[in-house]
């Protein structure tokens, strides 16, 4: 890792030379809102996708898988809110089409270079007409400008509250090569390939091989990571589109520049991956959960996920206990396997830090500094398994009444 | 299926003949209220059990596994409520091994026909001499009656609203047999080869081998098949003790005296099942889910399970809201394979039926006939999956706010 040649800098999915973006209130579910996305390269990108796990996909991922697997390239991708184009058969199909088509006929690319992707509620067919209105309305207002992608990051949001962007720097045989990208959260979320809805943008020129290498390697510890509920989206999708102005030389192989690539993609993702989580519907904290010394890199992964994904441990962070047992349980459940009597573990936060599992026994511990340690906004879980060299970081959110609330009357 | 010939009659765990119950109030974690319990049986019993998947076993499993593996006869099970015995090294399995002293002591029997179990708070050590005396004064206060069974039953409880108990008779060569049973849950409900605490008691005379077979066949489509919130625990232990005093010829083979009890057995592990699903944490309904016509039975027990164990789908059943493609999306994520084409979807309880889904394409549904479908105490999520000939169903609840409340802080 070199993180010090990776500068973070203002901006988004408009952050890269070449990219536009604009949104739009098109009234698909709600009004007074925006709610469709366009983000537009000047010129046709190198693209690479990955997308969710689920047997049910939704009409807009199978339309995106199709062009990643084509080999073309992609130049545009329009993004709705509040309807999630899944389980809606030949119509739902039918209506990636005519907002491609309408893209094409407005910029004058092929509907074959065009992405969509939804977000909102299954089991509804879109209102293609304001689809086509709405991308009529967003190709004159493109811009290349740093409010434009933060406007458009707001736009693909659903029950989100904050926006998720970040924008970095970073050299490729002496030029600069800017990578950005926003994402939207906050349900349905437990990514089994990537996360719900994800933009990645760069003017880095790479060859498409290496590019989809990179990302379906660099989600395994970021988009994967994460829950919320538990319940792996129809319409998991996460796009980059690469453009190449930055004119370095076309990375081919995994050298250096590679492995810099590599680094600031992980960064990027890294970073919109902990936002969802900490995001995550009714969620007042992050929770973060860190497993060492497993016997292997997959098991860290399981026991880590584990932790973060258990309704009863997500209610413990929410009610500051330091009940671990629950940990330890989701643990056990999880698929690994390992011998409770070699596991230590820890609360951490920016509160301090307390042991209260020590190799199979409980220890007596400090319940107010367990409780202060808890009342922070981000919480660790640190797991010292003592049996392999493995380790992995796994991040959620707190189970809250807000959850509940949010998702008992979701459609309405 | 002999269903007229399994009788329903009042009482539990004290209906079959031979077995006695008390419980008393150990102030094991709480004060006022019963929270220990005692099962025995006048002769020694055959016993069969199964237990928790998870890697992380509570000391009271271990002992119980060993009980049960060694082929030793069973005659007792000393229950508490409050401290889950779980996490507790060697200092927990002590304490089984000094609360089954006690009753050898009190009862003169060998410790080692004596089952123990506990539900609560994991990662706290059993007050011991608590344990010990509570043995001593359920030792002279063991009745056959139907009170002190009711009384067992509900001593059990933790966050249970209402005691699970049933009993059956059935006849065997002309011997009236009885079968009786209890049980607890209703949190870290998810069980992975049994439930959390059940016990069923019976004069049957049975094979240790097929008492064994028939309650691991059992609760494939019974306990096996609930789920509150997915964590599956460290304690599930459903224990069955048979004394034979039924004075039928001992079942040696799956003839006809098996069948019927085999269904017996069904009976009463499904009302039991139904019971705690219905009674999960927090919960306001039954959330039921039936797969018909599924490629495999493993396929339709998967699907009916996602479809109850998804915070989604019980999100939205709380909210009486027909979202129905949270039930797609949950399936599609199951594992189990299958096309959304082929699939159709209805909503059912006492109000009525409704179909939501068609084949791949969402159906305009009247809402009003759907809220009131879903109002009731008990709904069912019907579907067809046109694919082959098998079913399953799983019961669960709604996730509401209570679940969150109780569970944000348990321990204190």
């Amino acid at each position: 890792m070199n993180s010090e040649k990776i500068k973070e800098i203002a901006g988004g999915v408009t952050a890269a030379k070449g990219f536009q973006a604009a949104c739009t209130e098109a009234e698909i579910k709600y009004k007074n809102r925006t709610d469709m996305a366009m983000v537009y390269s000047e010129v046709p990108c190198t693209c690479a996708g990955t997308f969710t796990s689920n047997v049910v996909k939704a009409a807009c991922v199978q339309w995106d898988q199709k062009i990643v697997a084509s080999g073309a390239k992609m130049q545009a991708v329009v993004v709705n809110s509040g309807i999630a184009n899944a389980c809606t058969g030949q119509e739902g199909w039918d209506a990636c089409e005519a907002t491609a088509q309408a893209v094409e006929k407005e910029l004058n690319i092929p509907a074959e270079s065009v992405a969509v992707a939804s977000t909102g509620v299954i089991g509804m067919q879109l209102p293609v007409e304001k689809l086509v209105n709405g991308v009529a309305k967003m190709s004159k207002t493109l811009a290349h400008t740093a409010e434009a992608g933060t406007a458009a990051s707001k736009a693909i949001m659903t029950t989100d509250t904050i926006n998720k962007e970040i924008a970095v720097t970073f050299e490729v045989a002496g030029k600069t090569v800017t990578l950005g990208g926003m994402s939207k959260g906050s349900g349905m979320i437990h990514p089994n390939m990537c996360t719900m809805l994800g933009f990645l943008t760069t003017d880095l020129a790479i060859e498409k091989a290496l590019l989809q290498e990179a990302l379906s390697e660099v989600i395994k510890d970021t988009f994967n990571m994460i829950t919320v509920d538990g319940d792996t989206s129809t319409n998991d999708t996460l796009l980059i589109m690469a453009n190449g102005l930055a004119e370095n030389p076309v990375i081919a192989d995994k050298g250096e520049a590679y492995q810099i690539f590599y680094e600031a993609l992980f960064t990027v993702c890294r970073y919109l991956a902990r936002r969802m989580a900490g995001d995550g519907e009714g969620a007042s904290k992050l929770f973060e959960a860190k497993v060492v010394n497993a016997r292997s890199k997959e098991d860290a992964r399981t026991l880590s996920r584990a932790i973060v994904g258990s309704n009863l441990s997500k209610a413990a962070i929410y009610g500051c206990d330091a009940n671990f047992g629950r940990f330890l349980c989701a643990m056990g459940y999880s698929g690994a396997q390992f011998d409770q009597n070699d596991v230590e573990l820890f609360f951490e936060s920016k509160a301090g830090r307390l042991q209260v599992f020590d190799k199979g026994t409980p220890l007596a511990f400090d319940e107010d500094l367990a409780k202060k340690i808890m009342e922070t906004d981000e919480v660790t879980v640190f797991v010292d398994m003592h049996e392999g060299t493995e380790e992995a970081t796994a991040w959620g959110c707190d189970l809250t009444y807000d959850y509940v609330k949010i998702n008992a009357d979701y459609r309405s």
